[in-house]
């Protein structure tokens, strides 16, 4: 079992922390494999951000995504960077206030932004929100370990708005179409 | 030329989040091809963390250090965990509080918790004291491309305090012995 998860977006969106927690969750949490990688380039300039999430029963030798499995993306930019690295199976997670076209075969549009924005006031918890979202459809990692692993790495005095952001994520993903 | 840099030390020191300042001042501010990773298992429970960063000027198509350069090491267990992995010729930045024993040719031994903590009350900022005496050792980024990348990945209230991390570890770098 080797899994590829990208989560792609813009910088700010908390995209490198929702991926460690991801990373901690199957890791420290699920006894897996898992190498978290990033890249930084002048493209990354333009506020593009993007981290590769594998996580494999086995050691994992090559550590670079290539057929991924799962591509979550907050922004439209982001879709149009990175589907093509997903799997002909694969399915793609995306936020559908800020990406409008999709080209893939399973597509799940979800208000992560709005219902966000609505829950807290802002977006800052909308890394969490997509986290238990994607708990949620792919059974990848447990909501329990992702509860575990946040508790570890985001600081203490947000713990319970952010694992009530991942309940927020769980909920979201139960009531799509 | 390609270069592998290793930050090591226990969970909470911040090296993830150096790690990123320094993957984005080489690859965003100084024009390079970086990727940084992290591995996460059960071997993380103990608290254990580490992340890689690999810069280079062409595209980088193994992203697994083998061969590390400069291994920055915050405790005593990664010394020992780590050590293995650096190059005949590579050098080794320790805390000289955390790490009492560093077998290798060319290893720095320097005062950075003690001095963080003496110049900001807590070891807070270590990892960006880190960052500036790697920078004042190796060259292998200048300190204004930290200063840039720092400004985008702190919140904006600590940058200030950062900054003067910064400063701390270049300094402690240059009046080492």
């Amino acid at each position: 079992m080797r899994k590829e998860i990208r989560l792609a977006g813009t910088g700010g969106q908390g995209l490198l922390k929702a991926g460690e927690i991801l990373a901690e969750a199957a890791g420290v949490y699920e006894n897996k494999k898992v190498i978290q990688t990033q890249s930084y380039g002048p493209e990354a300039r333009g506020g593009a951000s993007k981290t590769d999430i594998i996580i494999s029963d086995e050691e994992i030798l090559y550590p670079k995504a290539r057929q991924v499995d799962v591509i979550c993306c907050l922004s439209q930019k982001s879709v149009d960077a990175f589907l093509k690295d997903l799997k002909d199976t694969g399915i793609v997670i995306v936020d559908s206030f800020y990406v409008k076209r999709c080209n893939a075969k399973n597509v799940f549009p979800l208000p992560l932004s709005t219902e966000t924005r609505q829950k807290f006031g802002r977006e800052l918890f909308m890394n969490i929100v997509l986290l238990g979202a994607l708990a949620e459809i792919t059974k990848i990692v447990t909501v329990d370990s992702l509860r575990n692993a946040l508790a570890n790495r985001v600081p203490p005095a947000t713990i319970e708005t952010n694992l009530k952001a991942l309940d927020l994520g769980v909920f979201i993903a139960q009531i799509k179409d």
